[in-house]
């Protein structure tokens, strides 16, 4: 285990083995309403956790996790194997995030986020579960995933999310779909197209999507992703 | 008092009872210019101060203030009860933001912006201050709040800024308006209406507003905000 | 030298005269793969690090650098005189920032961005450097910086990125070039040429840029840029 300096190691939490843990960083971290020990956080072998990274208590995440410098990753989440959380970005509650999912610097993942295997999150992405906030409904209800008032939006298999885009509640973005960046996406991506603009619209298919330095032909720009 | 670890508290921090301040807090630092202890801060009672939250000297903060992890709140800000600054939020100087303000994360609150009483600020969102950034005027020239060359934007009562909008400078956000996700603010929005897009245009009334779940009747949205 | 406290010093660390390094900085910090100490960090007189400024080993800074709360700049960029990185920002590797540019808060510069002398980016600026990630070849081929495929975007001199703007890979901004806020700039701007809204348009030249508040005459805005 390295261990940084000044890093704060709240009760019960159960870290696996060949740690890195840099500077300032807190892990299991109670939230609101608990105790310090109460709830346990579970992360699996190989963590890389970054400089002034906080993690609170309540997650199960598993191996070979990483974070960038200041990643903050709140309470009750789910997160798979391989996973990394970028540098100034933000988990929210609830979320479910599965393997090798990648969400890069700055970005905020809403409460009740579902993201599945694979997906490519880009710097500064914004998702949002609400369609009125601050809507009281959205305390006293349980929530919907995937419904378009509450909640959290879905990012499918291989999907991918440009950077600067922003979700709006309960979007389905398909597998194989790509958000260009900067694109406000207020409707279901079907799988497999290509959306831009705010509001963001189909503008091709992702077989239509070309290198223009050459490293991959015409029609093959994703292939290596549906193996 | 409940005091987290490696807490940085600078002199002339005067806070209320029943405080929870959390790990790596600091309090109190004095800005450029300005020696340890000269200018007072002062928070209300019951402050909620999360992991990583710097405030500067200078603030005038009421009861109840809650921050998220990693809030920054420069100097000179008068803010009211019962007002959040979510985590990795960032208020600059002389803003004047009032009670029960809710500020979501990882968001930008230029200086000189006015944010009246109920207003609701989405993740990500930018406020600025300057049409012709970096003008010269601006650092010359004493703040004009609404004017639309320096300064800040004003978001009036009960209004809703969604995620990841950007405000130009001087823009007033009407009582009761709604911003969508995304949306670029470059006009004033008349109070009770809804904008959306890049440039953001009227796209409704709020009272228009339909809640596709169903725990509001049409043109009941918002209205619990009224009261 | 005015240090902070629970200040994180690494090995090979060489910084000038007249330093402010305030609480919870973090200095030379080994990227990923090496060893406290294998590579230098150089930073020149007269620095201002605020609190909980995360600065990599790798990097060589010149005079007068300073950093927001929380600004993180990873390894092997090159970085002039007079630079200024905001609270929040976030500089990843190998980017070439020439003197007096002024990067604001909550910032994400990608890998391999050049960003040319007097240049002023917004906050929440966001700069992408791979048409589709995430791209394989992106680490497999050498940077191309200005290539549309792969990598950084340019911002050259004297150029103006207001707030929230997005700005695709490899895209030039042209010398004394405005773009606006919230634009998503996805292709050449040219210079002196001021272009807004998603995808980005030219909507006028600098010298047609008017100031409601009369500080300059119409077509003097950006004059005192150029001298």
């Amino acid at each position: 285990m390295k261990l940084g300096k000044n890093v704060v190691l709240y009760k019960n939490a159960k870290i696996g083995t060949n740690q890195l843990i840099e500077d300032f960083v807190i892990l299991g971290k109670p939230p609101r309403g608990f105790e310090d020990g109460q709830l346990p956080l579970v992360i699996g072998d190989s963590p890389v956790i970054r400089s002034g990274t906080i993690i609170y208590a309540g997650n199960v995440i598993g191996d070979k996790f990483q974070t960038g410098d200041n990643a903050r990753i709140r309470e009750n989440n789910k997160i798979g194997d391989e996973v990394s959380v970028g540098a100034g970005s933000i988990v929210e509650t609830g979320c479910d995030i599965r393997n090798r999912v990648k969400i890069h610097s700055n970005c905020f993942v809403c409460e009740y986020t579902l993201i599945e295997e694979n997906a490519w999150i880009g710097p500064n992405v914004t998702m949002t579960n609400v369609l009125h906030p601050p809507c009281p409904a959205f305390k006293s209800h349980a929530p919907v995933q995937g419904a378009k008032c509450c909640h959290g939006p879905i990012i499918k298999k291989n999907a991918v999310v440009g950077a600067g885009a922003v979700i709006l509640p309960g979007i389905v973005i398909g597998e194989n779909a790509v958000v260009g960046a900067g694109a406000v996406v207020t409707d279901e991506v079907v799988r497999g197209c290509v959306v831009t603009g705010d509001p963001a619209r189909v503008v091709k298919k992702v077989e239509d999507l070309d290198c223009p330095l050459g490293f991959y032909e015409k029609g093959e720009v994703y292939s290596w992703r549906k193996s």
